[in-house]
């Protein structure tokens, strides 16, 4: 079996812990079973490109606390026999001495948890930010269409207040599932029954849904380089990764396993991070091979509503009629992350247990917001902003492509023709992206190497000669600005 | 090992398929081992109160599908060596003709997502509120500060309206968690780093932040009876539920397991459903286990806001001084549940753990209400409207007190010196607590069996001889007209 480990260099963590915490994890839920053969000292360390002692000394630990057994010349297995007492927090915790109370402690150890999303909030709010910031998907304040949100809220407030008091449906509210229902059908090609629909806090709330409905125990297949926040999340809840490649027209359906069913987690309108758009061939070929493996996919849609160049093709979730996609959106992108208003649309027959998970997660979304939501969009006005905003966003985009090709050539640009950001694969002479990050950094600019901007990767040497940049808070001046400055770092 | 399963008899789904998915599950979670023997049928039905023909067919089933074996008079066992194709969703959907997406539908047919909570949300949603409703934790709309709600939401939005297209801290905003601090120090004796304060979306929301700081592998202890919302969440991630029993002054401490460590979950301020105040002695006693076995416990201190006789007991989280409590509060009852607004506050060890696995749950909570309810307190409009609203329901808990004592004499009542709720214990010659509910609803009366009112049982014959009455959203001269027409009931 492929070992993944998601090492995170910024978690404060050793690596020897990492490797130490993540793979006890990976035996305690049961996805290294035991018997199971693990990598050389060797193998691992050449893949993760650590130092091979580091994995020896993870390894010496695990052996020490009887989580796996060295066979002489043979190699290195799970223990065959788990001894009990390794789940009693006593046991564990005299094994070592730092704990003071067993059971969290245990899990706060874990670097499986330590996560950064999109949000500034986790690792990058403490720093604060730089002077001209390109971190992905962030919206500009100023495009928040403020007058009329606060009167429609003004309306609901006078007319249906006693909805603040009240307990709602957990899947939402009736309005709101009913408008992006339509919502869907216009722009993304899909027809969806508002009973389909999930009112979340957000993208990450929806797969956290998603995750509870499916089964943890079946594989993930999940785009290389990929997001990192699924990831993560995917990995926290013991699923075995399993990386598929990405190329510029998206993942490579081919390389899918025939013969292997799961869950396939994909960003096809704008593939994170690498912004390539999945070709109709190939998102028809997923669709094939999901129902030939008896699979489900996950379909992020994350900032589909910004396509500049020809139409948005049909979602996953579109041509698949319902049946086995799973699809998140958000309106984070759209209105404004400080809203937390998302949502995911389940093939019909899950809709009632959706229902019943997310009342489990949470009694659902805050009443107001979705209320007003619900008429800003029944009203025509959230249409009429998306115009508004698409011909803003494309021109921040055309100033940012200019200026890149002014300044250092024909640069290789991909994931300009829709989203909010746009990822540029570094001449072969140029400095390792992170150190362009570290540098830029210094001068005010906010250019992210992937797995600072949120992505991540699988590849046995993790790559490290792109920078995501996403303009959308940006106006051209800031941006003009700004890569002049890069340029002077370069 | 006592094997609890939570049949739940509006779910729509089979006794015996409830039977079997819930072991099943068990099993596949590893809750349940290799080797382990299984209850007789005639035990299992006697516990559960089933015809044992249902138990039968339910093991017939594991035994065909490969959970279980059967050695003959011996007994009943969890197969030594589980196929590993078990996990197989091909084989597994093979082995059963219904299944069309395997993983998702056998998740789907877990009866342990169907849970209800205090919400009307699930189950309770569509048959409609009857006309008087004495359903639990609701407030009155009547009592909500609109105007001062609206003005500070306008100055909010035209001072900072930027946080609405900002991603924020994910742990909540900082000038919330702050405001809840000094709260907690006037109101709970807690002595609180803001830090330390997670803003969550309800109580459910901390709860879960809560489980998944923890680990599931270490047996949850809860009282007995207990509330339904919390059972059911601790059951579907997989952990031996433990019930221990409750009095009248709350959990029985001393019927704790001295030599076992895990986490407890309590209700100390009103316990759920027996509405019981725990001791200050039994406090103590709870305290001392959890250091003496290194277990942690959560408070789940929903209600506290209302006491209306004497002062607030400290909560545990406030007598532990920060160190093994997790202490869930929520503003659903003090303010409005449809403003889906709690909080957690995690031991000061934890609280950066904490805040990352809120950024894995969701990005944090709507930035807009957090700010208002912040000023909200800092003004000191909190304090004031909990002070009015405690005078409101102190009339209406004593208006239902007399109501009940002049039509049924002298009744037997728990709960009614805090909270919004009290527990009605029926006198022996009445009838069963369901069937009043049933006769009662038809009247359109809802009155509360301890199922039905969200609140779970681990007894072998589960109480049926309890009401519970919420009265909070109930002004006097409904509450007289209704326990008038529960009098024709009885």
């Amino acid at each position: 079996m492929d070992l993944w480990l998601l090492l995170d260099k910024s978690s404060g963590l050793t690596l020897q812990t990492q490797v130490f915490e993540q793979i006890r994890r990976l035996i305690l839920c049961g996805r290294l079973k035991p018997g199971m053969p693990l990598p050389s000292t060797r193998e691992l360390s050449d893949r993760l490109k650590i130092a091979r002692n580091t994995v020896t000394l993870a390894y010496d630990r695990l052996n020490d606390e009887g989580f796996i057994e060295v066979h002489g010349r043979s190699g290195t297995y799970v223990s065959s026999d788990l001894p009990d007492d390794l789940l009693d927090p006593e046991v564990r915790s005299s094994s070592n001495g730092t704990d003071d109370i067993a059971l969290p402690q245990k899990e706060m150890r874990s670097p499986l948890l330590c996560y950064s999303g999109f949000a500034p909030g986790v690792g990058q709010i403490d720093q604060g930010r730089p002077e001209f910031d390109f971190w992905v998907g962030r919206s500009d304040p100023s495009t928040f269409p403020l007058r009329s949100w606060r009167q429609i809220m003004l309306r609901k407030l006078s007319t249906s207040s006693s909805s603040l008091t009240e307990y709602g449906d957990p899947a939402g509210l009736s309005e709101l599932r009913v408008a992006i229902a339509g919502l869907l059908g216009r722009s993304r090609g899909m027809s969806v029954a508002p009973a389909q629909v999930v009112i979340t806090n957000g993208s990450q709330d929806g797969l956290n849904l998603i995750c509870r409905l499916l089964n943890a125990e079946h594989p993930v297949f999940i785009e290389n380089p990929c997001y990192q926040g699924a990831a993560y999340l995917f990995q926290s809840i013991g699923a075995e990764l399993c990386p598929i490649p990405v190329d510029k027209n998206g993942i490579v359906a081919e390389k899918l396993p025939k013969d292997r069913s799961g869950v396939l987690f994909v960003t096809p309108s704008h593939q994170y991070p690498t912004g390539a758009t999945l070709s109709l061939d190939r998102r028809i070929s997923l669709l094939r091979w999901a129902e030939e493996t008896n699979s489900v996919i996950i379909e992020d849609d994350y900032d589909s509503d910004f396509r500049y160049e020809g139409r948005p093709l049909t979602a996953l979730a579109g041509l698949d009629g319902g049946k086995r996609v799973f699809y998140l959106g958000s309106f984070s992108k759209s209105l404004g992350a400080g809203l937390r208003l998302g949502f995911t649309v389940v093939p019909e027959d899950h809709a009632d247990l959706a229902r019943i998970v997310k009342s489990q997660m949470s009694q659902g979304q805050p009443w107001l917001d979705q209320a007003v939501l619900a008429d800003f969009i029944e009203d025509g006005l959230y249409d009429r902003h998306l115009r508004r905003l698409r011909k803003t966003y494309m021109a921040r985009r055309d100033c940012l492509t200019e200026c890149l090709d002014y300044h250092f050539g024909a640069v290789d640009l991909t994931g300009s023709d829709s989203g909010l950001h746009v990822a540029w694969r570094l001449p072969s002479d140029a400095p390792p992206a992170s150190e362009i990050e570290r540098r830029a950094r210094q001068k005010g600019v906010g250019v992210y190497a992937l797995h600072s901007g949120g992505a991540h990767d699988f590849y046995e040497s993790p790559r490290n000669d792109t920078l995501v940049l996403g303009y959308s808070s940006l106006p051209q001046h800031d941006i003009e600005c700004a890569i002049e400055r890069l340029r002077k770092v370069l």
